[in-house]
This record gives structure tokens, sequence and C-alpha cells, in this order.
């Protein structure tokens, strides 16, 4: 398996953090141990777990006031795909991209096999129709899949249609469908009409996915609509998903609802209807920030991986959701975002590994809501650092990912490389 | 048919007013003319319109600080029913009484005949499993249709089949289920094991349910819990209506969202989807306020009259929505609140009926964002008043109500009767 | 005088309305005079009354996920002026232009002949330091007035410097700061030393203001940074108001609030400490949405002129706020929008002059809130729009602004002139 | 020193986790050490670091819809006392009282007495013109310190005068005033008069402070006024501290805020501009929640504190914040919330105190967001109950203060003695 950064650099960067580690790892594991919990599960289940990286991740992104490109961003998917394997390469955490299209459109066969020299396989595939591409007939400024007219309605499902294909070829197994239609003023669109054309056009897109493949819809609150939005909540996406069919579901992505609202419950809500397609992960303090997950609300990110696990633990049917990031680095180098937040996902996951469910549960049916309360924080207080960085160590990545990337000087090397980008698409999300 | 307030003290406050009643009647009347509507049609409509009064709305509302009780409170339901038939004499736009169990509780029969004597029905039953009335068995303080223990679930379904038992008497079609259950701390409770209780005890209220009865269930996205809520959105209100079957409905709170969320557009989808039932009217600010409808945002309940007038004209299936108001009336005459929310709703009603949606829809198909959001405002900004006022005095009642039932005294004459009230559920909302 | 588009044409247009605007004023008049309130004295206010446009405004706007071009999008500042002219004229409402600087540095005394030609002046500059300009030595990424590095702060202070030189030549009188400044990650920065640094530079261009001037700083919550912004809030801007002297003012957008927030009262607090400098008008429901004023919610914007109305009455000291538009115009014709946002600030401003204050402070002094807020309501209700369209009849515009300008075909003509648009900031806000 | 619980009960509770908690502080003294730093030195400060029981927290608290009362609860103020004895036994956390008058009138030198025996002091004073107390002349109906009626103001400023009185024998150093006066109605009350007023009365009470004593100001957006609040946000409240002078501070309830608004900045503005008084700890998800502290978002109690280590560590003028509690416990024993509440806030600080402050500015002043914010996250993610416990014991209290007081049969004793408790105030916040 080819790498981006040499091997011997992740040597020579754990070679002066191992000893650290492994005391670290020991004094965890008799802690744990004494709670009943032994360490080395806690492991395997932390290396086998893995998120994807959506390709315009790894271009620095930017506001309607301003964007401020960073150095060497990348020209094309491929050089995006080389950066997502530098961020796979030191976390061991992200073993799948996730692509947009038009934005990352090239050939697929040359594609696959540019990801596969380092060992990255392709997640869910985003279809883009709340922008015009260049050379587009229909524009999407008054909409796409719910515009009033059937000419632009018919361009967008046939884009959809061309992300699958594209996707089939890539061993793609998933389409995401992300729209921004809606209204900024009261009476723009009828919402019941708008409604009904955008469930017909998925219909057709429906129609055109492979048997082994799954649809996600993603709701969103608000922006770039303003007043309304036809997807606009996981109510509206729930009716979608069952519309649809049995090959439909939700994803929740964390920044995309209405201030205060209570994710984890959603979530919780959706898997036990059996329509939790999987997430896009980030985080916010405002609207949709994109800002990286875990970064402002770390124990929501915790909450809902317990209800995850919870959910892995007890066999809930249908259960099998994706996981990828989905995140604006606008001030920071988006490798060193992506690999930290990667980990921040894992963090969340292994710390809901520990919470004890048997006495949580007799708790709730108790009533002692201060104990059951206790026992996700206890979980959830514990620093699994030392996990997630043996995890790293046990299958060749980084202890510290962004130490080994900066002493590795990939950014140096490919700000030499590549001329500073305008446009395709990097960063915007 | 009797009165509270004698019919000469209506008539002496109607003569002053008529004169300009009549004058402004007539410019709009030419207005509307110029603008293709006949202003009768629009006042039949308007005087056909009814929204209910809830029966603890005409106590002093309070909050968890304070109550401050006014003067004259109701002692009992029959007060309350009096006080009810002087908004509806003044108004003539409440012609029913919403009850709520166990505060209601008194001979069913003796009831419907105290309330026949003005000509007030009862629209839906209320009932009440967020506070323990007194000698109860099992308390609410965890739970109650979601508790964990099972002997709580089962009070509380018998406590809403009482409910439906009395309201079978009375003359009431309908059950209203509003439940505080929730948790205040993460892991306090399972979300998916609480919903399924729900769900179940649920089902039992709706097997009790007479065939020309209907079942609404209230959404609210916290308080009293302040982490979660079982019914915390549409979303989850929506899955209820459809588990249960095709006499379950959702009603629509006004003041149960979460801060920025799209209420008219909640409404439409429960139209296309045949699940609404009926709506709480009140205002709010910051939370669940129980402000006077339309006293914060009056712009926002026309958009929703918008959409029920919609809805109306183009005939949508399964579509008969309950109206009555629910807020707390904590500095004010409940009476005079009372009367003036419920003119406010018909206000907005009547300017929906305004709205030329031949014009609107073709703006709509020709994406004129900009004329379609003012053919909207032509309407609401249409000074509707003078219809309102007609209305009122075609059917015998006041042109203008405060005034009205401030020169009739009767607030100081109950004064006098009724001493100072404590308890008895008046005014919480 | 010049106009942009013929006399004939607005006169033609006129023709056809005038005679049902006559009637509809005699009839409003009338009621008014019941009222005890001269028609012909508010007619008076309104005419009188103006607010500016901004220079971008008059261009398309767009999010960060995308911007869909209008036809006929100003190429540069003299098209703006071009545009501004088309507004006044039809509206007669809006004599100044706010200018927007570097997107709009020409010539100044150029500039000033060309805007001189349809009458317009201008009003406040407004410098931006939340984007690089091309060819700009140091980046605001990471700042601009706060920023750690002082060779940053000095550029954008010199660059705000610069700003009140042009705006010397041009007749203007005050400068608007607004910055991006902030942060995306807690930690990011030190709150006390960057807002230490931005008083220090601020310090600096206040130094710079000529005596006759007026500095105007404006807050807003979030965007374009995610965590934290340096002047979040009007506490903020208050402190920094006092930090500067009596030139200092806070300047309300009122889009920049968090949600729930209740403006009207910030705005009276202002007033009452001497520091409301003026408006940005617009509306939202979300974030800072930019939506067109009063679409969204319109009784605020009334509550927001009440305050105005009350301090203009009372001889409020230091009170001469400015008026300004600032929208972002991303579905409809900006010139289109712009007119009926100027109208609706003018309707917002009439319809608090309506208001019996005599009455209000009574009921107020009685704690009767019913009667108070009703009083509020009669003003707000009254359809104001013959004052308005009669205001612009008198003063040369449009009884109906948006019908003439889509008579008078002035866009199809300058899409045949100006090629499509690519930057300039045409329509950011 | 008196105790409620016996020492015997604490000592046993402790023989079973004395040996984890020393293998536990020695593997986290270890870690630390790496990280250059002295973990007894972190110890030190949390052995110091106290936060204030507020009287009415002993109680269960309510909602507007119901109270669902404990066993056991204090029947009055010396039953308040002999709680909060429990609490700092077990927790050694929280050595003083803050007591609300009229609800905890007693001989206030008696109530000395009770206190003194068990160790405890009195932190600050809290009036309470929100309610009205029986026998009260003049209602607070319609405000208290900004009500239009002078009587009324008047009686509340002797009211905030006695609470300094009572307080002078206590051994009281400051006075707290929150009030709930504002409007349910726009219009019901002139904002620039209302705070005018309360200005006004304000300054008659702070002429009554003795000179050793400090005045706290509380904002609250918004509950138990619905519409606008006199002291609705932190703008309002420094100006009211400048106005009154150098012995008036700002209190910050974490609960007291708008959606989303970054409290933490608010906390460095008061620190910079010498005007932070306190603070009332507790957390919220929705509202004004008063959820128990750190138990919805811990990160954000991080901030918090990450500001006052800053400002300690930095000598910040005018820097001595009080600590207080002030939470509703509605669902779980209070003592229980209180003890693990005061913990949380310790854990909180001594996260803080671990942050590498060196180093963190570097990466500030290199704008390396990444860096920075990982810094702080570091630091909050190491598990420093270690040192929670260690300070405990070391100080007599419990290690596992839930597990000693459950053992010790606390409540089922106090549940024999005190009948069940109506009215009092307990639980109110």
């Amino acid at each position: 398996m080819e790498t981006m950064i040499s091997g011997g650099a992740v040597e020579k960067s754990n070679a002066d953090r191992e000893k650290a580690l492994r005391a670290d790892y020991a004094s965890l594991g008799a802690q744990l141990d004494r709670r009943g919990i032994a360490i080395d599960a806690i492991l395997a289940k932390v290396e086998a777990f893995g998120v994807a990286i959506p390709s315009w991740g790894v271009g620095t992104g930017g506001t309607r006031f301003a964007r401020f490109p960073g150095q060497g961003e990348p020209r094309d998917v491929f050089d995006k795909v080389e950066d997502c394997a530098v961020i796979n390469q030191l976390t061991r955490a992200t073993p799948t991209v996730s692509l947009h299209i038009p934005w990352d459109k090239a050939d697929a066969s040359r594609l696959k096999q540019a990801a596969a020299r380092f060992g990255l396989g392709f997640d869910a595939m985003n279809s883009n129709t709340f922008s015009d591409a260049s050379g587009q007939r229909q524009s999407y400024k008054f909409g796409s899949l719910s515009h009033a007219d059937p000419a632009v309605r018919r361009q967008a499902v046939e884009h959809n249609i061309e992300c699958i294909e594209i996707g089939k070829t890539l061993g793609s197994k998933a389409l995401t469908v992300w729209i921004g239609d809606g209204s900024n003023f009261p009476g723009q669109v009828n919402f019941a009409r708008a409604f009904e054309r955008y469930l017909d056009a998925m219909k057709d897109i429906y129609a055109a996915l492979p048997g082994d493949w799954r649809l996600f819809t993603e709701h969103k609150m608000y922006e770039p609509a303003f007043y309304s939005t036809v997807v606009q909540d996981w109510g509206t996406n729930y009716i979608i998903s069952k519309e649809l069919g049995d090959k439909a579901y939700c994803l929740v992505d964390l920044g995309h609802h209405a201030p205060n609202v209570n994710i984890e419950m959603i979530v919780s809500r959706l898997i036990q209807f059996g329509k939790l397609g999987g997430f896009h992960f980030n985080d916010s303090k405002y609207g949709d920030d994109d800002l990286d997950a875990g970064s402002i609300d770390p124990y929501r990110l915790f909450l809902v991986f317990n209800e995850l696990v919870d959910a892995e633990l007890s066999g809930a049917k249908d259960f099998h959701p994706a996981h990828m990031l989905d995140q604006s680095h606008n001030v920071t180098d988006p490798i060193e975002s992506l690999m930290l937040s990667a980990v921040e996902v894992q963090r969340a996951y292994a710390a809901a590994l520990l919470v004890d469910r048997k006495a949580l549960e007799g708790f709730q049916e108790d009533n002692d809501a201060l104990m059951a309360t206790q026992t996700l924080k206890a979980a959830y207080r514990t620093d699994v650092e030392p996990i997630l960085a043996m995890a790293r160590l046990n299958r060749g990545g980084a202890i510290d990912p962004v130490a080994a990337y900066r002493a590795s000087g990939y950014r140096q090397k490919v700000a030499a490389e590549r001329p500073a980008s305008v446009g395709g698409g990097g960063g915007i999300v």
C-alpha cells in the first residue's frame, strides 16, 4: 500500500510517544478493570470504527463574506484523494472518501485506481443541485427537484441518476441527496405543491437505485433558503423515507436543526422506526456553522453516540448508519481539522462504549435520574485518549497525528506543487 | 337564550358606534370591490367562524415564580361557563367551551344544561396527567402514559377514558391528550422504551374512542420536562397519529416549537398528509409564553390562516381543524384577553380570505417572489376590523366588546360574589 | 434633474391609479379625523422621511453555497448610482446612497457629480476589512482591527481613514465600521486581548474623524466568525461608543441578534443613553438572513419605529438616527426589493405616527396592559398605504413603484447594456 | 464542629474507596507531571474553592404546571441549614448558604448560631419582589422597583434595605437583586420610563449599602415577564452597575441568556471592565431550565472557568467573583443534586487550572486555532475526579458523596421528622 508520508516519519514521531502511551493505557486499563470493563474489547471496537471524509472538506471553506484560501489546496479530485490518504494514514480512522458531483467529476475507473493505491474506498455519492454548474441548461436559482418547471426537475433527476452511475463504477453503495430548495418570502412557493413535486422527482431517482444501494435524504432547517426549506426537519425527512420505500433513509447533519433541539432524541426516533441512514458530523454554536466535530459541545456528540451504541448492542433492526464528516475549515489546515475531527468522533464512540448499560437500565426503571445521568457522565469523563492512540499505533497510524503531520512537511510540499486554487467547490459545504 | 350581560347594555354600547362602523364598512366594501372581492361574502364566512374557549383560560394565570390573582375569579366550572357566556355574548365568535378534567369535574348533565342556557356547547375534552390530583393513587412525578411502572400508565389511561365518558354526556366529539412526560437529565429515560410505552398506552385510549370522535395529540418541545419531552415535535406527533389510526390527528399549539421554526409549513405538511387535527392559538416571544393570540407576531398568525384558507378552498381531504384558544392571562382580565384573542383569530382568517389566490398561484408558477409575497401583504394589511365588527353587530354582539364589557360592570359584580380563588387549576396552562 | 426613467412613463402609470388613491386617501382621512388625527400632518412627515440605499444592494446577493446572478447587474459604482436613481425616482424615499470601499472606489469628484445629476447624496461610508482586496499586503483571514499582528491592524486602520477621506469629498458625514473579526474555536483568541486591540485601533480611526462626522459601530452575534465575534452584541457596542467618545454611536442591524431577542428594547436603551446611531433595516427568520425589510415580521419593524417616534416626539437628546437598508436580494430584482423595502420602512414610520401617545401613557400609568397594547395595534392595523402613495405622487414618484418600474422596461434595457457581472462585491452583505 | 451525619458513617464509606482513589491519584499525578503540572498545587487550589448553596435549593422545585414534593422537605430555614450542613459535610465544597427573604425570615442571631454549629457562613442575601408575601400592602403584579406607582417602588426599596439589615447580623457582605419586572404585551410599559424608575429605586438601595458590601444585579432575558424584562441582558446590567457606582457588580446566571449566546465571552467582558460580581451556576437546554450545573453542556461550564482562571492568574482588577448554585430540583433529591453540582463546578475549575496558558498564548499569537483549541481540550478531557475526591477526603468529606449520603439514611430520617411541606418558597427558583 502506498502512503503519502513516509512510514519512517510516522515511526519516528511515535517513538517519542510510545512509552508514555503504554503507561497511560495500562493505568486506564486498570481503572476500567475495576469498573468491570475489559479495555482490549473497547480497543478492538475502536480499531474497527471508520468515518468517511468528504472530498470537499480538504479544501479551505468560506462564508458568503469571504473565503481566505490556504496553501497547497487540492486542484482536483486526485489531489483531494491524496490529502484523504494522508488523513487515513495518520489516523487509521477514515478508510473512505465521499464524492460531490460535478465538483469531483473525473474518469471513474482512474479515480477508483487512484484511491485503491492508498487503500481508500468510496462512501456515499453526493449530488449538487444547489448551485449552477457552468454550461448547465436550466438554472437552480428557484429550486431543483421541487422547481415549478418540469424541465428543471428533469435535469435535477438526471443529474442524480448520473451520480448513481458514477458511484456504481467506484463501488459506492449510497446516494445522499441534499437540496437547497425553498423560499425567501412568504408566498413565494406553495408548500404543498413544492413538496409534491419534490416527492415525485425523488421517486424517479429512487427508481434508478441499484438493489443493494441506499438513498439518504438530508434535512436542514434553513440556508440557502431563508424563509422556508423543502426538507426542513426530520419530520419531513421521515415522511420522505416512508413515501419512497425500504431503501430510503434519513441522514442527520448535526448542524441542521433549530436552536435548542434535542438531536439525540431525533436519532433515537429514527432508529426506532428503522429510518436512520447516517450522519454528517460537525459542530455548531449558532446556525449551520460547520465547525469541527466535537469542538463546541462534545457532550452532545457523546449523547448521540450513546444512542448509537445502545442500538448497536440491542440489535436494532435496519441499523447500519453511515458516518461522514461534513465541515467547513475556514481558519485551520483542513487535513489537521479532519484528522482531529475523525478522532473526536471515535472518542465519542469509545466513551459511549464505556457506559454501564445494565446499571443505567436499572436506574431508569427506578426513576433514579441522578444516578442514571451519573452513569453516562462516568463514561463520558473517562479520558479514552490512550485507547484511541493505541488503536492508531496498532494499525500503523500516528500516536499524535497532528505532530506527525506537521513534522512530515506535507503541507509545504503540496504548497510548492499546487498553485493557489480558485473555485472548484473546494471547501464549500 | 339567557345572557350574563343585559341586552340593553350591549345595544347602548353599539348605538354610539354604529354610524362610524357603517361608514367604514362601506368604504372598505368599495375598496374591496375594486379588488374584485365582495365584502358580504367575506362577512358571511366570518360570521360562521368560531373558536373554542378553554375553561381554564378564564382564571388568572401565573408562572412558577408567582400567580397574582385577579378579582372575581371563577370558583368552579359553573362560574367558568358564565364567564364564557359573556365572551360569546359580546364577540359571537366563541360558541364552545373546552373542559379540563379533573379541574372541571361536575355532574355532567347539570353542566350541559348550564351551558345550554347560554347557547354554549362543548369542544374537545382535555385530560390532565401532568399534575397529581389530590387523592390520586399513583404520582405522575416521573411520567404518566410513558411511565416505567405499568400501574401508573394504567391509571393515566383510565383517566383519559373517564374524560371520554364525561365528554359523551356533554356532546363533545374529541379528546385532546397533552402530557408533560419527559426527562430533566440525559440518561434519565430511555427514549425508545418510553415512546413504546406511550404508544401502547395511547392505543388503549384510542380503543375506547367512540366511532364519531377524534383523538388529538399535542406536541411540545419542552416544559415541564427540560431535557427531553416524549412528544417533542410534529415529527413524533405525526408518527403517533399514523400508529394509532384514522381517528388520530395532530394538534398544533403555536407556542410549542423551537425558536425560529416555520410553523405555517408544519401546518401545511399536516394538512397535506391528512393529519391536522386543530390548534391551540396563542402567541409567544421566547418559549411557551402563552401570550394573547396575535399580540406578538400577527403576521405569523395570518400566515397560518393563509394555509388554512388555502386548504379550505382547495377542498383538502380530512380537513376540519378544531380551533381553540390556549393562553395564560397573567396581567389582564381573562375575559377581555379572550374576547380580543378570539377577534384576533377571526382577523387572521378574514385577511386570509382576501388573498387573491389565482394571482398568487400565477406568481408562484413564474417564480415572481416579490409579487407573490406582495399578494399576501396586500391582503394582510387591509384593515378588516369593519368586517369583524359588522359580524358581531349582525349576530347580536358588541361592536367594541371591551368597551361594552367594561361598561357592563360584570367584573365588579362577580368580584363581589366570588371570594378570592385558591387552586382549582384556574389559569394554569 | 435627470431621471433614468422618463417622466412621461411615470405619469402614465399614475394616471390609471390616481382616482382610486384619492378616494382611499379621503376615506382614510375621514377615519383618522374621527380618531383625532390630521392625515395631512402625517403625510407631511412621511414626505420628509428618507432611507439610504446601500450601493451593494443593487447587485444580486448570494450565499456561501451559490450566487445566481440576475440580468443587467451593475458593473461598477456608476451603474449602481443609476440603479439607485431609479429607486429614488419612483419612491421619492431614498435620497442617499451608502458606499462600500474598496468595492465602490472611483474618482470621488466624478462620483459626486454622477450622483448629483440625479439629486442623490451620500450617506455613511462603509469600510471593508472582512475580505481581502486583491493586491492587499496583509490578509484579514485571522481578523483586522483586532488582529494579533500590529501590521494587520495598521492596514485596517489606514483603510478606514481612507474611507473617511473619500467620504469627505463626497459629502458624507459618517463612517460605519463593521468587522468580521472573531474566532471559530474556543481558545482561538483571548477575548480580552482581542477587544483591547480592537479598541486601540478604533481610537486611531476616531482620531481621524472630522469634527462634524459621526462614527457608527455595528454589532453582530455571529457570521463570518462562528464561535465568537468581537463586537457581538449591543452591550459590547455600547462600551465601544463610551470608550471612543461623543461622536461614536451604535448602529443596529435588525438581523444581527440572538434568537428571540427584544430588539425594540435595545433601541430604547440606546436612545435613553444617547448612543443610537442608526439602523441597517432588513428582516430575518433564522439568522442574519438579510431578507427584505418587513417581509417576515412587520409588527417588529413597527415596534422599532414606535420607539423612534416616541423619541422624536419627546425630544430625546443626541437623537438623529441614520436610516439605511441592508439586505441581500437573492431571488428578486434588487431594484424592486429596495423600492418596496424603503416603502415598508416608511409604512412602519407612518403607522407609528398614528399611535395615540397620550392615551398610551395613561394606560401605562394605570397598568391597563390590554388597552395599552390595543392602542399600538389600532395604529398598526390602519392601512396607511394611501398616505405613502400620496407622498410619492406629491413628490413626483410613482403610486405603484413596481408597476411603473416594470412598465418602463428599465431592467431589459440595462440587461442589454451590461454584460453578466462577476465579482465586484455586488450583492454581498 | 457538629455534623448531621456521623463521622463514622463517612469514614466507613471512604474506607472501601480509598485504595482505588490513591491509585488513580498517583497515575493522574504521573501523567500531569509529564505535562509539567504539579498535581498537589492543583489539589490545594481545589481544596480552597467554595460555592454557596441557595437556601431554596434544598426544597423540591416545580413548574407552573405542577410541583411534585419530595420526602422530608425542610419546613423552615433551620431545616434548610441542616440540609446545607449535610451537603458541606460530605463535599467540603459549600461553606456558605445564601438566604432568600422573606422565605427565610427568622431571628437573625439564632440563625447565625444555627449555621455556626456546622461551620456554615452566609453568602449574598437575596430579596424577593417577584411575588407577593402574605400581608404585603402593595402588590408586585405589575412590577416592583420599576412600578409606575411610587408607593410600590418604595415598598420594594424598603424590603431590599431590610434584607441588608438582616444580612449585617448574619455576616453577609452582599445583596443580590433579581426582579421579575417587565411586560407581557408590546406597549404595556414604556421601556425608558420603567428603566429610569428602576435606576432611581436602585440608587436608594445602593445608598443603604454598608461600605464593605457589594451589590449584585442579575439580568435575565425573560420569565416571569414574557414580552420584555427590565434587566434583560448584560448590556443593561452593565449600565446599571456603572450608574450605581463602584460597589455595584453584575451577576451572571448561566441560564438567563438568549439561545446560542456565547456566555463565556460576556464573562470576559465583565471581567475586563471590572464589573463581574459573581455567578448563579446551573445548566439549561431550552430556557431558564435551572437544571443541575454541568448536566447538559459541561464544556460550556469549563469555558466559563477558563475565563475565571485566566483572570485569577493574570491578576485582573476588581476580580473576586461570588460563586453560588441556583437550580431547581424537580425530580431528584435536592441534597444529592446540590452535592454533585458543587462537585461539577469544582471539576470545571480544576480542569481550567490544567490549561497550559503559556502554550495557549503562543498559539493565539500565531493564529494556530487548531492547537489553541486542542490546548483547552487537553485540559478539559483530563479526568480530574481523583483530585476532587482527594480534596474531599483530605478535608473530612466523602470520596463518593452520594454513596455516603444514601448509606447514612439521612433522607429517611428527616422524612419521618418533617411532615409534607406546603409553600414556604422551597424549591422555587
